[in-house]
């Protein structure tokens, strides 16, 4: 694949989630780096950084990235191999980043009967698959993309009872469950979660109808920023209606502020890295 | 059209709004009893109850058709003639209610830039028609029925601006409008407002972001009950995957409670029909 090409794999995918992307990132760098001359090295840490900068409200891709290239040293190797050691050694971390996540929601929401989520985080799936007995979900559909099919139908095949739902019945169903458990795709300074729109109306309910809210999430999703950029994509995905006056608008991510939630399930204590006055307990 | 098919013409309509449907049951009304004897009243009035339990959320249906059963009074005509004469009475009472709410909400907007509405009532549709300047609208897609595209259409055709949003995003545009506005098909007796699915989560994103949440609704929507059932409809609207272990929901309505509200804007007023309980003010 072309730099390009390469490029693109990461910029232009606005389904898959941020810990799926971020770790694609790491092999599409390897890819690159394969591809360049043996002492190439500085076109491989421009190309890393051009990355990082791809999707900003994905931070996980630079969060890993910049984990990346930190593992480059000083090594004897040739270019390609010390990009593609780090890469391997940076993949290990993120994996036991995300199972110590997984493992802390999983024994968290032991006892919850019903679980609800939004969209598809690839964390969170991997705890609803690794609830026993298997849990009774409720799933947002999540317009447009219908992310939320994919989550129902993966984790119905693992034996998970699944009920789908539009975004608008969330306050209809969330007095009804035990527990709400999204992911995120950034964790700003102030605590406050960015994920998939329709986020933050979950965790009002939630707060509402007293069910706890839960975030899992990776450490490498944590940023220094207070506030991400809005990302906006193609309005044609709505269907709205071709009339002049009528614009559809199309904005991805959101910012839940940290007083909704009820606790971080991470690889850290996610309280140790966001400001003071952002915590409650 | 036969008794059963005039019946369905009510209780099988799950696009149109409250007030639309309570009018059309008048019209119904009307045209069954035209197709009766001369003397038979009764078996009108059969048919008026029948319609009036038909769509239990819609309780204006009942509403306006009770007021219509108030008004056949005594007179010497035949039934044809009483019922047909109820029947206009109360198209102009109900016409009356309908404008006196719409003339009340379009007074409390005048100042107001951008309004979000949910899903398409009629009322709020006359009132954003008659926004001068034309109003710059916020509206829901309203899925799974899409009625926002109508509404969008609609008042777009009429000079307003609309940008259309999914429901997802209601909590990311909601700081960015100086009102909201919704219609009701039910007001209960403890104040809270039966609406559209997702009125719930506006009003509390409304609350926390303090912008203020107005109910444009006609008096025959006063209900004597603090709880409506629940009314569920075909699951296949939400093209959900085929699967075993992958259930659609598909509610309409739900209870949107009185704290959340910040002024009904009616022909009557309203706090003097609810319990005290519920009063903020």
């Amino acid at each position: 694949m072309s730099r390009e090409a390469l490029l693109a794999r990461i910029r232009d995918d606005i389904r898959r989630g941020a810990t799926e992307l971020a770790r694609d990132a790491l092999a599409v760098l390897d890819e690159f780096a394969q591809g360049e001359p043996d002492d190439a090295l500085d076109e491989s840490v421009r190309f890393a950084h051009e990355l990082a900068r791809a999707r900003p409200t994905m931070c996980a891709i630079a969060g890993i990235l910049n984990h990346c290239l930190a593992q480059l040293g000083e090594g004897a190797d040739d270019a390609r191999t010390r990009v593609h050691q780090a890469v391997a050694a940076t993949l290990a971390w993120s994996n036991a980043a995300t199972e110590a996540a997984v493992e802390r929601a999983t024994a968290k929401l032991r006892s919850a009967e019903v679980v609800l989520t939004h969209s598809r985080s690839s964390t969170v799936e991997a705890v609803l698959m690794r609830l026993a007995p298997p849990a009774r979900v409720v799933a947002t559909e999540s317009r447009p993309g219908l992310e939320g099919h994919v989550l129902a139908q993966r984790i119905a095949a693992k034996g998970a009872e699944v009920e789908l739902i539009t975004e608008a019945q969330i306050g209809l169903m969330v007095p009804r469950v035990d527990a709400i458990l999204v992911g995120a795709d950034a964790i700003l300074a102030n605590g406050a979660v960015v994920n998939k729109v329709g986020t933050h109306l979950l965790a009002l309910a939630a707060h509402e109808a007293r069910v706890p809210f839960y975030v899992c999430a990776e450490s490498f999703k944590l940023s220094d920023e207070r506030e991400l950029p809005a990302e906006e994509h193609d309005p044609g995905e709505l269907q709205a209606p071709a009339q002049s006056g009528v614009r559809a608008r199309n904005f991805y991510f959101e910012a839940t502020p940290a007083a909704l939630i009820s606790a971080y399930l991470s690889d850290v204590v996610i309280e140790d890295h966001i400001e003071l006055a952002s915590k409650r307990r």
